[in-house]
């Protein structure tokens, strides 16, 4: 029981002095890399630099005891660090002691949420969130962080929560351009831009071993923070109107709940779950892919309440929502940390960072963290998977553009809540439409085909229907029309067979009209019966009424089937006479987009 | 084309004699059911009644041309009068000119509504209506309806939306109780509810032909409202505070739009929608029976255009939304109606009472129309519905209690949209958690099953999957957790297969986990192969990279598979070793509810 919610007692009995130094090692990289990080994106979120230390110090040490993932590192991401924008702006302006008291009150929602989740073992929400609407969701948020980040380079203010804001805003902000901000932020963008692929290759080039080089070329924003900081004293560019960090508080946070009416706690619930769960999907598939690479696993309702506390000590202690981030997880995993001990390693680098390197953070340009900001968002936008999603299924492409229109267009929330509700719409509309196919005997064989596409025999008093679908209420009517019409205008007909052996799963919208079917066959003086059912249907379909009341019977093939109802009178099928059949609509062949 | 969107082209054309008579016979015995329900489903919604009437005139001309049913009979009915009373509630208040214009706005708007879902062919949408939601949406309308009109038979004033409300007001209004609307209003009641089974017989015992008898049975209503006026008249009964008709204007209804603010078009566009939707299934339903008594066959999305057309008809002529009632349908084909036709002969009987009789409703009892309508809604609560669905399904219990509890505690819209939600969530709940089992091959076969069920040989270095349900974004993560967990701690794997005859389609989530689990499964150096992929899921990988890129082969059969990648190393599996594989979570077994 405890060993279940207490990672740590797996891994901490077996630690030893070789995990202690790879750990070690792999969390200073980890701190180097996240310094800057947590900074830029409490300043993306509009709050004090210092909270986004705060969110990387205590929420760390609680994923490191109760998360089951070895490598993933934990912190403040851009994409939630968006949400909490979004969320906080809502209920007040930013800036104020309310906007950072929502920021935080996020943090304990969204923890708690999280750990109800995992308590009661709901993890499947994330499911609604298929893989197209998170890409776009990702890509629309890259790019509206990106375009957000533009006012600090140019050394304007422009707000804005859509696109199109955004942009106007920036375009009528453009005459009061910073020259020397710009220069150092455009310069500090450059610069990351091109360090993201052309670092590593030059420090080879220079005679760096390559192990060390891929681990140097990680440090590229640390290197630009510490340039930009030593350029802004030695020209003393404040005074030329570029903009810095300024005073940070010096210390370790104060431990306590954050000061916000509950009134605002029932505005920020819809944001805080949202949050929950993205933070929880995009986490989960860091892992996941971490962990599989040396045959581990992870388990992902424990990993709901591994962020859940993460979250709930990021709100204890002044910071914001974190979750589990991508590049520096894999920099964690490249560093060679064996256990989530690193995690609280970087914790306790990043505690002295806060205790001793704030006063040099007073001359960090904000131009200069909006850069690592843009430059990190970048690598989120894949343009790619909008081809490749065309390609595939034009119903994923559906889901997939209209999340970034309307998160682009309508706001994140709006965005991600169109996604979920198209795509699962999308999803019935797709089952809804199953593919039947009538079916013959290929002579000679045991062999059923669609008589549409192969030389078949047919019974003229038995009509064989296969079913290529769960029958589930979105296709129960479906199916309903499909027999209905199958069976119109054949005085002959006295048997149906519906084969059922790609049928996993029946509901009581579908037992409904299975027997709405029967009765309705029965009516005609038809009767139904049905082949090749599954175990699991078999056994839902025995604890009603329908199998006693059948009025034909359960056959073990479609081959039994028809050796039973028809022995003889077997002719060549004409599938050229007959329409194909559709489930839904009956319309002319050449209509038809789809084919048996 | 003409004659795709005008039915009444194909069976006009054979019109005969004998068809007139039999249609003027069932347009006779329709129109005399007709006229009390008509006036009562008018009361039940707060309308004049003569409202009623006009509804059933020109919408029922209107769908006999543009309808694809040939006995469906079409006017106001008791579920969607009670949304359409609930809608124009919210606008206004019941009585005022405002509340009579939003009721015909809503017709309007429904048939609007009804008419673009059939010229988009969109009639897909009615699909998201599960049976156990309907179920459990007309049985708590029937209650909600029949608590409603019990004011009326006490001869007291008592509103309310909910349950609660309702019957606290009736408690209220209790002491207030008139003695003689009660008498004349129980005694109809239960005169009513006695006739629905006692009727028939008494009139056989009486010597009546069974045929005549099963007809005149069905007149009841007409009896008992006759009777009830001739009280009133006789014994004076309105000086007993028995309240009456009244005034109804004589003549047919004028043409016109109704007179609405634009405003309230948008704010009753979800309640007409929800008419629209609810009206269509409903009715659909019916006419699917019915049709395939006599091997008809209708066409949904045509009857999306005759049930759009009918309700702009009763819009334009001062009526409120229709659609096709059960039990008037069902009299109408048992008389013996042949065409559509008959019910443009029942809207002339309508036309005709609306000229003539209209004098003699004026001491019709408001209690004895409530009585018509308490028997009539009777008949749509289904308990036993409750009963069957716990039996079969929880997912479709807990759909049918929640769409029954939050449509007679928080109204109809509210308990609607629970439902569909509640359904549509489950199924995802459902299919989020596909069974898959682990197969081995069963001795000198070339037959694969569940290695926990069956005596079955496997290699050490293969592991075979077989997974039952199509892959959608819902189960796509759950399948990466399978498979991750089940190569855990098998360090002697070299191959996964996955067995895919029982999936039948596969979404852009899906194929992002499939190519997960590949490259994971690669890092971890295991080749990932799959086998029976059925054509069409074959086909849709195909516009991917997947297949290119697959590290493993694709098999015909899972026999090939295993003949291809352990020709030699068989030996008996240990089933009891391994844990059941669990989509989404692992459990340890004793904990789990599903079986392999």
């Amino acid at each position: 029981m405890f060993r279940r919610y207490l990672p740590i007692l797996d891994w901490g009995r077996g630690y030893d002095r070789g995990m202690l130094t790879s750990d070690l090692l792999a969390a200073l990289i980890v701190t180097i890399m996240l310094i800057p990080q947590s900074l830029a994106y409490a300043m993306l979120v509009g709050l004090p630099p210092v909270m986004g230390l705060y969110a990387s110090i205590l929420p760390l040490i609680a994923y490191a005891i109760f998360g089951t993932s070895r490598t993933l590192a934990v912190g403040p991401v851009a994409v939630v660090s968006l949400l909490t924008a979004t969320a906080a702006g809502a209920v007040a302006a930013p800036g104020t002691p309310e906007y950072l008291a929502a920021s935080v009150t996020l943090a304990l929602l969204s923890g708690l949420i999280l750990l109800a989740m995992g308590v009661f073992r709901l993890g499947f929400v994330a499911n609604l969130l298929s893989h197209p609407v998170i890409s776009g969701f990702i890509t629309a948020s890259g790019i509206l962080i990106a375009t957000g980040q533009l006012g600090h380079i140019l050394g304007v203010t422009a707000g804005g929560q859509t696109m199109i804001e955004m942009v106007a805003a920036l375009l009528r902000a453009l005459p009061q351009t910073n020259v020397a901000t710009l220069a150092i932020g455009g310069t500090a963008t450059a610069f990351l831009f091109w360090a993201r692929s052309g670092l590593r290759p030059a420090l080879l080039r220079l005679g760096v071993a390559p192990g060390a080089a891929a681990l140097l070329a990680r440090t590229g924003p640390v290197l630009v923070v510490a340039a930009s900081i030593l350029a802004v004293i030695a020209f003393d560019l404040t005074a030329l109107g570029v903009r810095t960090v300024g005073e940070v508080p010096r210390g370790l946070p104060q431990l306590g709940l954050p000061r916000l009416d509950p009134a605002s706690w029932g505005r920020l619930l819809p944001a805080a779950f949202l949050i929950a769960v993205i933070g929880f999907v995009e986490s989960v598939s860091v892992a996941q892919t971490l962990a599989a690479k040396r045959r581990q696993s992870i388990r992902p309702d424990q990993e709901l309440i591994g962020l859940g506390t993460a979250n709930l000590a990021a709100a204890l202690s002044g910071g914001y929502p974190v979750t589990g981030g991508f590049a520096r997880s894999v920099v964690n995993f490249d560093a060679g940390a064996e256990t989530p001990a690193a995690g609280a390693f970087t914790a306790l680098g990043i505690a002295l960072a806060a205790l001793f390197l704030t006063p040099l953070l007073f001359f960090m340009p904000t131009a200069v963290l909006a850069a690592t900001i843009i430059v990190a968002v970048l690598g989120l936008i894949d343009l790619g998977a909008i081809r490749r999603c065309w390609r595939f299924s034009r119903f994923d492409f559906a889901a997939l553009a209209g999340t970034i229109l309307i998160t682009l267009g309508g706001g994140v929330e709006a965005g991600i809540l169109t996604g979920v509700a198209l795509s699962v719409l999308l999803h019935l509309w797709q089952t809804s439409r199953p593919h039947v196919a009538e079916i013959g005997q290929i002579p000679g064989t045991q062999h059923f085909r669609n008589i549409l596409r192969h030389d078949v025999t047919c019974a003229p008093e038995v009509l064989s229907l296969r079913i290529d679908e769960s029958l589930y209420f979105a296709n129960a009517r479906a199916i309903e029309n499909v027999v209905q019409e199958a069976v119109a205008g054949r005085p002959e007909l006295r048997h149906v067979v519906l084969n059922c052996a790609a049928v996993n799963g029946i509901d009581g919208s579908a037992l409904e009209s299975l027997e709405l079917i029967m009765h309705r066959l029965s009516d005609a003086g038809i009767k139904l019966h049905l082949s090749e059912v599954k175990g699991p249907v078999m056994e839902r379909l025995s604890r009603s009424t329908f199998l006693r009341h059948l009025t034909g019977r359960v056959f073990l093939s479609h081959h039994e089937a028809l050796a039973t109802l028809a022995p003889e009178t077997t002719c060549a099928c004409d599938g050229a006479e007959r329409r194909e059949i559709d489930a839904g609509q009956v319309y002319p062949a050449h209509e038809r987009r789809r084919s048996g």
